[in-house]
């Protein structure tokens, strides 16, 4: 795996903003090997992702950052530069299944991960064992059914503790205070067990098995203060029928949860993902 | 195609629906071709479709129904036996989009189709030349935007005069008034372009773009007196990203909606479909 | 629908390329609505699409060619740019089955349609009413089984009348020869009824049935002298079981097969692809 | 989960059968709660899955096979019946990679699993600490790459010492010899990382790449002596592009992989699956 710098950025869509950055990019040796570009019409936003070779390039990111300020303010971009050797440091929350949390483990293991499980937070003991034998910190944090608010302060703190980047809620089944939703704005990534909008909220299988569609799915969004409603990353169905009831539908849906989560993480920590609104831009 | 005659019946599940079933048919030389069996053990109910080759069975349809009668009421069994030779008579609603009656008309002329569509009826006039192409009858019935009860009665009116037997909404822009739906029960089927219960009623693909979603799809349902709320017949999906807006997806949801309908209506007028509650069971 | 000029060129990839292009593009005042890049790190090779608005553009497309031609030679480009409100001329050649010309005549009615369906051809006349409703031209021209030159040469005079642009082989029946696939190379598409490169030849779901897959697909691609081997441009799948005997297969695989061939072809005429040996880069 | 009896068989197709078996099912009290029958007219034969509530069945295993025998005598039937508390004895091969392994270690765990895994044998030594970790035997049994007999005779060995009674291969990378293929048919599963019979052989990924397919797949089969030809249990595929190189392809390809080797193991431990010539009956 070669070693990238990933730009990333997003500004009001005028004319030359490309001409300038890839300017910018070629004088000092960028050799681009990967590039997206989205210009959203309806709202005249422009947004771009750029992956440059590191050895091709003649800056540091220090120095990136210095020289490219002047060209990012004239065009009004937000925008990061990152690292791909600097792997993103995971937290995951769980409960008491497990499927999309040893997915995520196996994926660590893989030699193109671009991220580190940190540690994981559970409002159950079950899962310690199987993390620790990973080698990973676990820690006990039971919250109560209606919340607790020094749980949360407890994983807030041990997010700081682990300096942790992204918080993985690994069909984790407490919800988060707005309080912490909001401090950890698009730092927290869920996976809810149906393809939303439909069946918001608890037991969706139970709802869609009741309403008696033909597809089931999962959905990987960031989260916000409103419950399942924050900006969409990925999603994915699987076809059932009148022979599966919602057992059946929670068995095979957690082949279509790990999946579409492991997709989401990656998205995220790759660098994969704009936000604006309550939308995304995924550069797959 | 061999001529088939296609039993379906429900009842309260108990011992030994299947074995009094098929020896009743193997009674009459009934060979079976092909079978399928559903018991949903919430509901405690039983449901089955089976398949015969009618140059098997030596009685005739009326035959079969004095003699099969008093083992039906046995076991309380909703039941009907078609003939695939009689083909369903399908009446036509569109406004000005036509792929999904363009798709209809082809698949009407297959070999292998089980429907006649005997008339279209339409709000507009702009699809006359084409459905008339086909040696259909039109019939240009206005529907003011708030509904104009006189309208909803002449298509009934038409719908009996041509002996309809299943009424398809193939894209048809008009909401059908309550009481026209329970008359019609059970053999009115809509197409919705969205992947219900997400997006009911209007503009379904811009909803879907506002809310950022990464799959669209299509909803072959029954029609009842709740909006986009009857028993789901058949669903898909395609993929779309943040490149594609509403228009985008209104032209990449022609694909799917058509072939959804198409499915849904073969379904149907092959016998099979069993309608539960608010649930169908469909044995392909 | 914006009236856009779609610039397409692929060259050995350097530095500065995506630079210079731009860069170039803004110099005229040229609004990037879509753009889209693709290095193959393994060939050495760069690949490009940019849309750009008509209106914003100051230069016709005569002054673009004499002012790009340089910059083009330096990089050792092969491009071309097209105007999207001169729609590509299309001809079609089908045998008995319409499917796939009812669904192309269908798209080419949408506002949204890039090409203009000029002329069908077919070695049997049973289509001639259907393609004359139209008000297409339809031309019946007999071939052996084992091929008459003089039919082919007949083929590629109207090709030629019809001042064609694309020829569309519509689950048209005959193997066309070496020369003329020669001839149009890289300007005939077929569909081929199964998921290439399996089943290659003649009655793919007869093969498809008798090797028990768990899905059949259909694949569009260029015609090359070497049978069903040409660039892939789309293909797709669905899911058939132990009950779908070849006849179902040919029936659902008929959806499928509209489908695959209706994307290719937009793909095509919008300038979505571009060649490179045996691949095809597709832009979507 | 209740236990359930579940009886498999197949015959020559006449008329009859069906009413046979559940009469007499009927009568020994046994409450069918899933049921599948699967006529294949072509070539005359019939195949039948009957899933009854063991609490209210009112024979034992033994006397069932006492009494049942003279019925399936009469029809000619292969018939079995398994106990669903009896789960099935997996012995697991893999070389280096783990994505299938750890996903079948994850499914085994599940309450609903119908299998064990009572020992892991690799021609590598790399994964005994992972699967020690499960406390499950680890067998490291080296293999020359041209294959040494000992070797597999080793396994065979194990196999029998284990009581296995199915063998899976979790892309385990060497070709096992056909008389062992032959001695233990219809016990080996295989996971192939490609859409069969597309890509036999070794580096799938590679040959697709090469080919430019526009999809990619996995199939999950019945291992017999002729090298990824033997009866088809379940595939699926991923859409890749232009953008994903062999070594992407193999990332994306590991979910799949695990997903359609996951979904071929339930079926055959939960006696789903019927062998017919080269071909598979799934009743899923």
């Amino acid at each position: 795996m070669a070693r990238l710098y990933v730009l990333t950025m997003s500004c009001p869509d005028r004319i030359g903003i490309v001409a300038a950055v890839t300017q910018f990019l070629a004088e000092h040796g960028g050799w681009i090997v990967e590039a997206n570009y989205h210009a959203d019409q309806k709202a005249g936003w422009f947004f771009m992702r750029q992956a440059i070779l590191a050895d091709s390039f003649r800056l540091t990111l220090e120095e990136f950052s210095n020289r490219f300020a002047p060209l990012a303010d004239r065009f009004g971009m937000t925008w990061k530069i990152s690292d791909s050797d600097r792997k993103k440091r995971l937290l995951i929350c769980v409960s008491k299944q497990d499927h999309c949390l040893s997915d995520l483990f196996h994926r660590w293991k893989q030699p193109e991960s671009s991220f580190d499980i940190v540690a994981v937070l559970s409002n159950h003991d079950d899962l310690r064992g199987f993390v620790e034998w990973h080698q990973v910190p676990f820690h006990h944090i039971p919250v109560a059914p209606d919340g607790n608010p020094e749980a949360f302060d407890e994983m807030e703190r041990l997010y700081e503790k682990y300096r942790g980047e992204v918080l993985i809620l690994a069909r984790y089944m407490r919800i988060l205070p707005p309080v912490f939703c909001r401090r950890l704005e698009r730092q927290i990534i869920n996976i809810h067990h149906s393809f939303l909008p439909s069946f918001v909220g608890g037991r969706p299988y139970h709802q869609a098995y009741e309403r008696g569609v033909k597809l089931i799915g999962a959905t990987c969004h960031y989260v916000t203060e409103d419950l399942d409603a924050g900006p969409i990353i990925e999603q994915d169905v699987i076809r059932v029928d009148h022979d599966d009831d919602p057992e059946e539908m929670v068995r095979l849906g957690k082949d279509i949860e790990k999946i579409v989560l492991g997709r989401g993480v990656r998205y995220h920590v790759e660098d994969r993902i704009l936000i604006h609104g309550r939308k995304t831009i995924v550069f797959r």
